[in-house]
């Protein structure tokens, strides 16, 4: 039970919303990985909030790397991640925090730290500890890039509409990774916008659906127990803030199909051996299969809602009720899609890492 | 990447489908833990197969305790569980297996293991290796139990069919651990065992989807990052064979939510602080709240079907049919719950015992 | 803290002295490396019993492997190995131990067990346990040779006498691998084998120093912090009952040298660079040099000697004395070198896979 | 095989020498551990060159913790330690490293790295890298001290002279914590300050061995097999840089006692159960006996050294000779202690959060 993910590849995260910084130290990224700047602020890019669907508090999240790379490699050791907080206000938080916010981590963190928690602005629970997440995943992702393994996720759903289907795999992924609000059809993004701005309209907020693709994963990587492709990546999914649910291939859909319906015949494509259909989502028994992997996470609506809403006083032990103020998104999905591939990309890399050899994500030498 | 899970309480699965024995490794258990046979033996036939429903195939699947076990408690030393392999016909079976069967393990096990794994039954891949997870599982739940922590699940979707949703918790996983086709409503059971005779006589099977619940889980267990709640009962759910979906609270169900429909009022019951609702499923910020835990596990159709399907030849590289013979069931997702249920116990002990140290799972002396 | 050693490729131990069986898993084995029966009866010779030094009493240690291995190869998936236990007379001991043998586990256990242990015969800290480690490291071993890595241990001194040091090492380690009773030179050999019969006779026990060398490890293996090649090797040594000591190189001869007399130079030999001196023992920084790995283990006599010793009653809180029966050997180091042996390949195993891969160990195909 | 340490209480290390810092993530400190400046300062000028027995070269070493804590308290969540490097001269060194020194890691680090290791001042293998883990133990060993086990380090040898023994633990433990060149005796402190003058005046270097006590360590903590006391102490003891060998109570000086004379008979000492003798340091079995813990770790002598050596040059393939340049100490076993005492918190923080759980540590709310 600990804030870092990876057995061979290990993300460690740090840092809390009003703190002095936040950052990642990743161990066990092989020597020889590129370090590009400008992808890494693509992709921190991604994670930024965007108009007018979107908090109006601006961060400059400007990604330190403080060690682990030299000459613009990864040098085979640690490399820490920093990311400084700005504008943080700590002197408008009082000694303790007595009225948790319904669905927010604010009564399980007191649960559990005993009221030392920092609760300046939700903590080390806080969305803005992704950032670090997204910079440590991009680190990753370029690596993976370099050996053809790409990510990719779209708003599949989001309140009531939803977006196309993936077609291309490499040409869809190279879409949505370029534009800010990912989807596949302009028309539903179009929509789904809209409907993020009514509930900003009504003080509210929206939930949704994200559907990732990762093209390019040899097969023959992951375990038949435990650490199953499925198991590693869900484990990681989870920890993406609003993530309530992971299904791979057809998931919740196989419930009302029948096998004859379900199974993926297999066929030779050239002296490749494929799946005429990916039900399966790219793994069978834990372990891939060279198919693409699918899967989707339900991202639940943000907590933070400017509607006063039901709660307690700690200290006084009775009910209250409470009426969030401050800035707050009224849909994060667009912004948890990075994360989403940045953890994808960690996992992916941790599993690679482990099954082929610590120096298997490097260029070499 | 390992058959083993688990920080502080680890479970090694081991063994194959027609090798000599199959079994399970549980180190961490605190000293103290009472070992009761019938217990043990009553979870065992939860996962057996029933009636006209199921596989013909009858394994005794007789438990042996072989160490860590002393005067009928835990020593606290690691405790293997053998299950003997009878009536295997290991003399069936050629040298390798040419044709893999769609959605089973056969091709990436080849990929994986380059044709060293022993396909025999599905080898480490069989659902038979789920027995000694069930065993595993029970000396767990066990003590668990006697912390009062419950864990039931029910088979909520089967072929169309839904079945009711929980209303009193404790009543309702006592009735479904009491009953070998764990349905709420008996009509909807009725029913269900309908769809799978169908899909039996077609030669055809059905998937569904397990609801589970967990009472008596104390607040303030879990960690923000990684090692939530969900990502830690995710990834060891996922190597329930089948499972390829897994949800928490209203998972997927928060897609088409406002944040005012579905965040969870707090309120005082008491001197304990509970919510109104319970849509996140008993965790936030993925840490425990003291509600139910409630999740779901999407059960895909059992790949083998009686029906010729494609594949391929992995010797001639190129395309065949296959149609599979002998025994299998039309549905297992009846039994799977009892695979769902001891993982479960399995994850929540390791983060337990994680929480409260060693000694936490022993009756104490 | 557990019972189970390794990243990549992973050791649990378990089993208790007078239990049913005894036995270890080992997940993470490379698919495809060959089980020799002969090699794994010939390592667990070396650990038995011998002639007139050691205990009368003989065990069988049939070695059964029960999963994991198909053909005559590893499979990639856990190896369960057992060793059932024959002869045990549980019926001889009471509930539980009150009188602690000076210097063995009984009053620790007590401690952390609460009195749930298994006390007969040592349980699960009993020197038995350790054929189980053999047969695991000979699993191990044998890969290892395969790749031209060979381990080798000899009794560099006992009873204030000492053995030659290694001259040739392939040969050496050859010579010592052919006999029971392993030195380098012959008449120190039979010294040291009169100083057993002296102890013996005495009521008493030896200690003694033994000294490892392996040869054909890469280069470039190890980490700079915490899971140094001496770190990671020392972790498991400790394992081996009686160790209480371990150096490399020059060990403790480092503290009366100054850095001119101590400092390895490297010259050319052919286009191979090497150090003209081997002080460090194969080890700089952490990492494996390509020079012989050496290292040396203290182990301390048997605790079990026939005098009467200081002891006291856990149940009567007081003073007491304690006379041992039973039959114990006068020296176990000549048997603990075959644990060493073992207990390093597997961490040299595990070192090697997680650098190399999951496919390092195995024959590929 | 990770640059982190631990399973429930984790320390995770990052930076190279001429980096823009070096520091440490602990992470699974329970929260309510009190965080004082001062005592970490302290800490910090222990390791600290001294006079003239060390380099010249001045760092300013200033702690930064910018993660984990909260109105002088940690949080529970990972405590993040930054430590600038100050007047790096970067633009001292070339591409990469032609000449390895002997017995330092340049070799091994091109092995294992390929090039691509920052190898300017020995990057991440440089003692340097111990400020930061003498930081991180700082907050872990303030922790032990408010539970009453508190730790010392003594230089017991150098250069031939031998300092007193322990007598009075504590009063001992707290004596060399209050001085910065740590003996018992004066007079072979002064013997050992001139033996090092000596060792500076003929341009080599001295080695030695360090003692440490540790009282108050509650018994039955640790695991019989692989996660022994001594194998996780030693394991992190010999990340320590300079540390050969590491030996329990007697050590090696079981090599030439009979088991009558290494025995530690138990007796009451009111109601408390305690050994006559220590000569096994404080563990029997891997597991804490409630008595000091005492452990001696090699240490040898700085392999910088102002003499002509031979080496190899990597890019000719050809035999050369390296004459070191530069600020170098004489001796860093002074320095080095401060470094055991860190590590020795760290691996005892972890061992009793695993026993007692994750709020052990904490003062409690």
């Amino acid at each position: 039970m600990k804030n870092s993910f990876g057995n061979a590849l290990t993300v460690t995260l740090f840092g809390e919303s009003h703190g002095e910084a936040i950052g990642a130290v990743i161990d066990g990224l092989s020597p020889g990985i590129g370090i590009c700047e400008d992808y890494i602020n693509k992709m921190m890019d991604m994670r930024r909030p965007c108009g007018d669907i979107s908090t109006p508090r601006k961060e400059s999240d400007r990604v330190e790397i403080v060690s682990g790379i030299f000459n613009g490699y990864t040098t085979g050791t640690p490399v820490c991640i920093l990311i400084k907080n700005e504008n943080k206000k700590s002197s408008d938080y009082g000694e303790s925090l007595d009225m948790p916010r319904p669905s927010h981590a604010d009564y399980t963190a007191r649960c559990k730290y005993h009221g030392y928690e920092d609760h300046r602005g939700g903590g080390h629970f806080s969305g803005r500890i992704t950032a670090a997440l997204v910079a440590a995943g991009a680190v990753v992702r370029y690596a993976l890039e370099n050996k053809g393994i790409l990510i990719g996720t779209h708003i599949s759903r989001l309140g009531g509409i939803s977006d196309s289907s993936f077609s291309d795999y490499e040409e869809d992924i190279r879409h949505i990774n370029s534009v800010l609000f990912p989807t596949l059809s302009e028309a539903a993004g179009e929509k789904m916008r809209e409907k993020i701005l009514e509930a900003r309209e009504s003080a509210d907020s929206v939930g949704g659906i994200l559907e990732t693709a990762v093209v390019g994963m040899p097969a023959g990587v992951g375990e038949p127990w435990f650490d199953t492709v499925e198991g590693v990546l869900a484990h990681i999914l989870y920890s993406v803030p609003a993530v309530k649910g992971v299904e791979f291939g057809l998931g919740f859909g196989f419930a009302d199909r029948m096998g004859s319906e379900a199974n993926d015949p297999f066929r030779m494509e050239g002296d490749r051996v494929v799946t005429s259909t990916n039900n399966n989502g790219g793994v069978n028994g834990g372990i891939t299969n060279g198919m693409p992997l699918i899967f989707r996470c339900a991202i639940k609506p943000t907590p933070s809602i400017f509607r006063e809403q039901d709660t307690v006083s700690l200290s006084g032990g009775c009910n209250a009720t409470l009426k969030i103020s401050g800035r707050h998104d009224p849909a994060i999905i667009h912004r948890a899609r990075a994360v989403i591939d940045a953890v994808t990309a960690i996992a992916l890399g941790d599993i690679l890492t482990e099954r082929f050899g610590t120096d298997y994500l490097g260029e070499g030498k």
